[in-house]
């Protein structure tokens, strides 16, 4: 007997209706012969409703008392979904994050998990329950407080429980089919992946991808569990996740796996760095300092005449604000002109494998986008990866040129819906 | 410095405005110099909408499954009104009825606290904290799951924690001013109560007064912890239940302490029981075994020329159904000819220590009650009380005359907003 673990987001739980729909394909997973434990985030916009009324309460609600708000919401859908599978004639017990021994640090609102201890889980299952666990939530190992996990928290519980619990698949339910070779909303013929290894998913997601957060996927590969993307909706397969195609899928590992886009970042230009040593390392530590995480980073070649450079990186948008303030704080000692801010841009990814043993794939990119007349303003490439920078405005049009490049795209246009999978 | 529990219903912290002046009051309270507990209810309507969600997904939701949906309610509030106390400037802690320490048997929904332990509200006080303790639940000793006390609950667990903590007193505040020498809805001129006895609050409790449920009046008074029973919209002077009236309140203890009346009972009169010994027994064993309270008892005096005689009690109209089942199924070992169910009848009585030792009082009441033409189906009295039943289409007529006779109007029509506490 196989176990399994399924986790449902909350578009799949939005009300009684979406919460016994999800029962019943649990009670099949069951009735398969599995073990079969159950992650369920909030339903539907339960979350935000939370938020809202913190805001009406306190500009900046503690992030203790954030985490206990919020971890009701999980409290519910799980409490719901344990009644439904009950109405169908199975055993059902929730469990808090608490309960289920997810153990994490004390960085409330973005814990990380630092141990699982499922014994109660174990107890459930060997006492022939399917165990329902909210997700996105935890305790901290030394305050005992509620912690929660941060966006796409969900997923990384369900992947941590499948871990402890030496699962055989970790199933990730959402309103998509699965992962695509590119947003379907931009490219009408991008194709659901069968089958995708760990390494090209982590840059997916690096690269602007949200079916799956990157921690979840990282967790998913230092402990080798494979990931089970489908919707709750349809049913139908969607695409594996793992180190090694499973099973009776033996499909050859795709060149290249896809193209992501990404338009949520900005651009800071430092102009006029003096050109010496240590002048990089002190903007980045001010930087650093600020708690900024920033992706690409290019250096200009410097001016012989005037002995300056520019160096230029991109961040997030919603830490702009907070990184043009750490570096005009330091402009003293780093030593600078001016600064540039350019949150007008966008970043397109092809993420594959296969480019390593394929030197031409470089060139056939830029080809592509040149032929496209999209405009490159910084290069940045992995292993298995190459990323752009463009104007926004060109990132829809760049990734359909990319992506038919590549021979991605399907014969036939699919009209897919694609969402975010909320936490 | 002194201890003080405070408990806020849930109509007093119905939305971001009321949990906002709660907090305001708090902070007065720490203010004062108190150390401060507070209990708090579910906001507003809140379980209400999770008992239709439940129903929505399932008709006879699992008690343990129940319990956890439920108690996020509470979990709403109090990280809400730890968030509004902070906003204010002070240092607020929330914690669930497990962190807090309340210890349960295991019936779920209607879980009795049997042990208090609460190391964390003390610290939480010590490093100078206002606590928020979440009411109405706990966790059950064996199984450590999420219990629920049940109506009423948060009463208890403010009680409770007074108790444990040694509070100097427990302020329960309401939508309501205290408690008054009869429902103010049926009675204009109705009086505040300034002080009661917890032996005459039982009373009243048991016959029908909503304001404070018995259970947690029991537990105060075992405990000696005095309760104030106040608004929390006025801000003024409430009912004081204690043993012996408090500091300056040398208030002499009133012949009666007030009317109560309840039309939430049912009568059943069991005709034609043979007047042998058992008999009585072997009805009231059927009922008990149904887990049926019930409330008053009388038997006819026997027809000598039949042998046979009539049995008429009382009970929650909520447990008629079951009543009757239960009496129906035993009939051949019982014997009786017939049942009689009648939901029309009304209960009024006579609270007050003070007709242990002024026997007059009997005597008025029941020529009050004459006066105003109203019939007597039913007596029962203990040593601090006197109850009848009625017609309940009397039941207004007699408690304000009944009020009157007995010198308990007060000079002037009062408009009191008089209402239910929730949970």
């Amino acid at each position: 007997m196989g176990l399994v673990v399924q986790k449902y987001g909350g578009s799949s739980v939005a009300d009684a209706e979406g919460i016994k729909r999800v029962a019943k394909r649990i009670v099949e997973a069951k009735k398969n012969g599995n073990q079969v434990v159950v992650v369920v985030s909030a339903m539907g916009d339960t979350t935000d409703e939370l938020i809202d009324l913190a805001a009406q309460v306190s500009p900046m609600p503690a992030g203790r008392e954030f985490d206990m708000l919020l971890t009701a919401g999980e409290r519910i859908s799980m409490a719901l979904l344990a009644m439904a599978i009950k109405n169908l004639g199975h055993e059902a017990q929730s469990f808090t994050g608490s309960q289920a021994g997810v153990i994490t640090d004390s960085v409330h609102n973005k814990a990380r998990i630092i141990d699982v201890t499922p014994g109660r889980i174990r107890t459930a299952l060997d006492e022939g329950n399917i165990a329902i666990v909210a997700g996105f939530q935890g305790v901290s190992a030394d305050k005992k407080d509620i912690t929660t996990l941060g966006r796409g928290g969900s997923d990384t519980t369900a992947v941590a429980l499948a871990a402890a619990l030496d699962a055989e698949v970790c199933e990730i339910y959402t309103d998509v089919d699965g992962v695509f070779t590119a947003d379907p909303r931009v490219v009408k013929k991008a194709k659901k992946i069968d089958w995708i290894s760990f390494e090209d998913m982590l840059e997916l997601a690096a690269s602007g991808s949200k079916v799956l957060l990157h921690r979840c996927v990282e967790y998913a590969r230092r402990y080798n569990i494979p990931i089970h993307v489908r919707s709750s909706f349809s049913g139908l397969q969607g695409t594996w996740v793992s180190s090694e195609p499973i099973g009776d899928k033996k499909v050859e590992q795709a060149i290249i796996s896809g193209v992501a886009h990404d338009t949520s970042e900005a651009k800071i230009t430092v102009v006029g760095v003096p050109d010496k040593p240590g002048e990089a390392a002190a903007i980045f530590r001010a930087i650093a300092d600020a708690q900024i995480n920033i992706d690409m980073v290019v250096q200009n070649v410097s001016a012989a005449s005037t002995g300056l450079t520019d160096i230029s990186f991109t961040l997030p948008k919603t830490e702009g604000r907070k990184a043009i303030d750490a570096l005009e704080r330091n402009r003293p000692g780093i030593g600078f002109d001016s600064l540039r801010y350019d949150d007008q841009i966008g970043k397109i990814s092809l993420v594959g494998a296969g480019m390593k043993t394929n030197p031409g794939v470089t060139a056939a990119f830029f080809e592509a986008l040149s032929d496209a007349g999209v405009n490159i303003e910084l290069i940045s490439t992995s292993e298995i990866r190459i990323s752009v920078v463009t104007r926004k405005d060109d990132v829809s049009e760049a990734v359909r040129a990319v992506h038919t490049a590549f021979g991605l795209d399907s014969d036939t246009d699919e009209a897919v819906v694609y969402g975010g999978t909320g936490r």
